[in-house]
This record gives C-alpha cells, sequence and structure tokens, in this order.
C-alpha cells in the first residue's frame, strides 16, 4: 500500500471517490465510485510503472480505433477474453428458471440479416451440409409459435460474413421463425472451430500471455418471442477439441449438441431436400416469461 | 457475490486468471492476473447489467476514436480525470528524496519544440507580461548547469498550441537551458484556469457525474539533466480558485508560486526586456540523481 508523503489530509483515492458525490443520478455514482475503488485498488497492487502506464494508454487507443462500424469490434473482444462478458452474462442470469442458458454475445453479430422460410439453407459456401432443428418452448414445456431466431455462424474458413468480404451478404446468418408446433429448422453446414481475429490488439495481449485464440466451434442464437425475454446463446459441437479452453470462456455444459450422421435415405433428407449424406443436431431451446431488459 | 449455477468447478473469475498462467513474462502474468481479479470484483459488486456493459464498451469505442496524433489523447484525459495518472506519479515516485515533485503529464505535450534562449520569450498570443525563473539544483543545493527544461503552457483562449490550429507552432512552448550557475529565466504570460476538453467521452463523464472540468492555472515542465531522473511537474499558481478541486487531481501544495507585480522601472524589466509593469515567479527545482526510468 501507498505511504502518504504528506502524512495527513485524505487519500487520493477518497479524494477521487469524493469527486463523484454529486453525481445526480445514483447508479452512475454507485457504478462510478467502485470502479475508481478497483481500479486504484489494481494500480496499487501490481505497482504500475509509468512505462506500463503509458503501455496500457498505447494498447487502449488501438483498441478502440481497431473497431469499425461493422462488425471488428475489439473492445468486446478484450472483455470476452478478460472473461468480463461472461461475468456479466453470469450476474445478469443467476437464477435458474428452467429456460436454457444463455452465453456471449460476441462481436460478430449483425442486425437485419435475411429472414429464412422453415429449413431453408443459409449457407452460400461449402462445407458439411446439416439440419439444425428442434423446438422453442416456455418453461412448462408449451411450444410458442412465432417465435424468432437469429443466427450466425462462421464459414468453413473461420470467418463471419461482414468480416470476410468475400462471402456473400447473409451467408451463413438469418431469421428463422417457429411454426405453429414452436418447430424450427436451420439447413445450414457444420460449424468450425475458428480463432478470434488476432491482427488486433487483443491478439497481441494473447500471443504475449502464451494464450492460443480458438473457440470451439459453435453456433449463435438471439431468440425472441413476444412476452419472453430474448436468449442469447450458442449451440456448441460436443466433440470440439476446444471445449476446455474457449478463448472467451463462453462454454456451459448445457449448450452442447451432437452432429449425428444422417444418410442420403434418412425421411429427414427428402423432407428438408439434403441430396446426400448430412449431419443432424437436434435442441430444444426454453424461454424464461418476463420483462424484456 | 455470484452464485455459481452449477454449484463445482473452479469460479469463472478463477479460470480466467489460470488462462494467463503460461505467460512467459513473469511481471505481465502478475499484471495480468492481477488486472483480472480487480476488474472482476468490480463488475461483481456493482452487478453490471448488459446495458451498463454495452455503455461502457461504447464509451470505451468512443475514447479511442477521439485520440489522434497531435495532442488529443483522450485515454490519458480519462486516466487524468479518473486520478489513475496521479496514481501512478505517486507510486513511483514514493520516497522523499529532496527532489521537487511530481505531478501529471498531461495529454498536450509536444515533442520537438523550439530551443529558445535564456530569458527569451515563448508567448506569441497576449497575456499578462510574466517572467518565471530560478534555479535547478542538486539534492544538495549545487547548481546544474545545461539542464533543459521543456516548458508548456495554453494561451489566455486556454488552449494549448497544437489543440488550436490559430496558434502558431511553438506558442508558449519552448526548450530552455540553465546557465553556468543552474539558472533558467522563461519570458512568457501569466497562465490561466482552463477547462480540460469537453468534446469528447471524457467530457459527457464529467457532466454526467456533476464534476467540473477546470484546471488551476498551472505552467508544465519536463526537466532532464545528465546523470538525474527525469522531473514532470506543474508550476501552480497560488491564488487559483481551483486549487481544491483539478479537475485531473494534480495539485501538490509544494508547486505553489505567486505571480508578483514588478513596476517597468523594476531592474529585471530591463534585464529580459519588459517594456512595462510585469508579475514575476521565482522557483527552484530540484532534482533526483539516479538511473532514468
Ligand atoms: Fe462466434
Ligand atoms: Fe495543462
Amino acid at each position: 500500500m501507498l505511504a502518504d508523503k504528506e502524512g495527513l489530509g485524505p487519500s487520493l483515492t477518497d479524494q477521487v471517490v469524493a469527486s463523484f458525490a454529486a453525481t445526480p443520478d445514483e447508479r452512475l455514482r454507485t457504478v462510478m465510485q467502485s470502479l475508481v475503488r478497483h481500479l486504484h485498488a489494481f494500480v496499487n497492487e501490481v505497482e504500475l510503472t509509468e512505462a506500463e502506464w503509458m503501455a496500457a494508454v498505447r494498447f487502449l487507443t488501438a483498441t478502440g480505433k481497431m473497431c469499425d462500424d461493422v462488425v471488428r469490434q475489439e473492445f468486446i473482444l478484450l472483455s470476452d477474453t478478460l472473461g468480463v462478458s461472461m461475468l456479466v452474462d453470469a450476474i445478469n442470469h443467476r437464477y435458474a428458471t428452467g429456460a436454457t442458458d444463455s452465453t456471449v454475445f460476441g462481436p460478430f453479430y449483425i442486425d437485419g440479416m435475411p429472414e429464412r422460410e422453415f429449413g431453408e439453407t443459409m449457407a452460400l459456401t461449402p462445407g458439411t451440409p446439416a439440419l439444425v432443428h428442434g423446438r422453442v418452448l416456455t418453461t412448462d414445456g408449451e411450444p410458442i409459435a412465432g417465435a424468432v431466431l437469429d443466427v450466425w455462424q462462421t464459414a468453413e474458413n473461420g470467418m463471419y460474413s461482414g468480416q470476410d468480404t468475400a462471402q456473400q451478404h447473409g451467408n451463413l446468418r438469418g431469421r428463422y421463425r417457429t411454426d405453429a408446433s414452436g418447430c424450427y429448422a436451420i439447413s445450414t453446414i457444420v460449424p468450425v472451430s475458428y480463432p478470434i481475429p488476432t491482427d488486433g490488439p487483443v491478439g497481441k495481449m494473447l500471443e504475449a500471455t502464451g494464450r492460443h485464440p480458438w473457440r470451439p466451434a459453435h453456433m449463435h442464437f438471439m431468440i425472441d418471442a413476444p412476452g419472453f425475454r430474448t436468449l442469447v446463446t450458442h449451440l456448441f459441437d460436443e466433440g470440439d477439441p476446444y471445449l476446455g479452453s474457449d478463448a472467451v470462456f463462453g462454454v456451459k455444459p448445457s449448450l452442447m449438441v451432437a452432429y449425428r450422421e444422417r444418410p442420403a435415405s434418412d425421411a429427414l433428407a427428402r423432407q428438408f431436400s439434403f441430396d446426400g449424406a448430412f449431419r443432424e443436431a437436434r435442441y430444444d431451446f426454453v424461454l424464461d416469461r418476463g420483462l424484456k431488459e
């Protein structure tokens, strides 16, 4: 701890905390005063040097400059890789309700993607064909008709459309709706593990700290239905080698699916127009009734 | 504190801390692991909402985007207004050596400013004429010849050259040298109190928290001499109304000067070519022997 040279008067930290005492919004006051105490405690604990402080200023500046208005949000990536995103997720979804677990939103969502028919493919690039289907249910097990599933995943090259300019608009993205019996069906490709972008400050941080940038294969879902809380989650491939070391700490055991092999002769092949063998993954999502946040 | 839904396995914070265990550089490992613990403790303590997390991402992104390559460094401004800069300063200059106290560097320094003669004016814009002079000494009271004083202050409009495109290159900036008896002399104008820039995210933060953006009038010094530690400090006007509420917490009682009125007939007026009444401020700086940081 820091010895006050003068030995009198409030500590610097107390002075800074006091400077926020007149914040009109009580919640903002609480957040800022807590931030100052914890930030100062960190700086004190490690006895941050001036060179390290300057390196931090440069790192944060470069992180801001790396962000664009499309799909690159380097501060979300930083939050993700420091486990802050999952912590916020855990705090805000901590009460067991019987609803499906949530996980990180990630930086790659794009709003306004194409509306897709039941079972329509969202894959405009090649891969192992897959059907992902199941139901959207209430916590009482009742089907929810007309739920919207906003879905996104990477191409086989590990990149999202928007991030990879070679991919067409809407590739491996789309908005599906449940039918009258709460069923959804997505024709797509089996997702692959991919590295988070390493060409920015977060990549440098991972490299300097000996961490790998890989995420286990997953498909993103944001599921919305009137009268229910929005669910932001992933489905992970249960066979992925990175499940134990996700670069963003997003894995939860309840979010696993198996992509099972199905022959061209399977009844589902006919129903969903697969012209060869494919994989099938089934998952039922459960939404929590309640106010939107 | 956060209850683990599953009730087993290491906490998320422990997982994230463990992910840094293989960091090759021991110091970086210490800093990152401490950062994660304190950042998570903050998020847990305030139970940060998802909307607040997104607001923080947007705030940090805008802060990075506000920085330019000249004199706008919004992350330094953020560090300054959260008292982090002064805390780093205190930690790194905590041992009383008899040397002059340091204070914040601030975001407005520009390297490579004009070399100026003993007593030369650095003011190309109007104001109350002033002579700032004194000596640069060792902790034993011996004069240091050839010390370089890199000096910067705002114009009467409260803006630094570089920040204010209407000001000529080098206005109210310059590098002075001590003479053989360790004396320096700067002709300038009396500094004014000024608000830190409020047109960016830091300004929004101050406004939202009911804090004013004013800094008490000061002149910046970075003083360098071979064999001595670089001194980064300010001289404050002891009569300034903002001394008790500096927006960046930089004030120290040891860094006060008085700007005393001197008539046109004063001997110093002749020596330094003042053609009317002027103010005089005297201050002796003391440098600490030692390695550069
Ligand atoms: Fe992803
Ligand atoms: Fe200043």
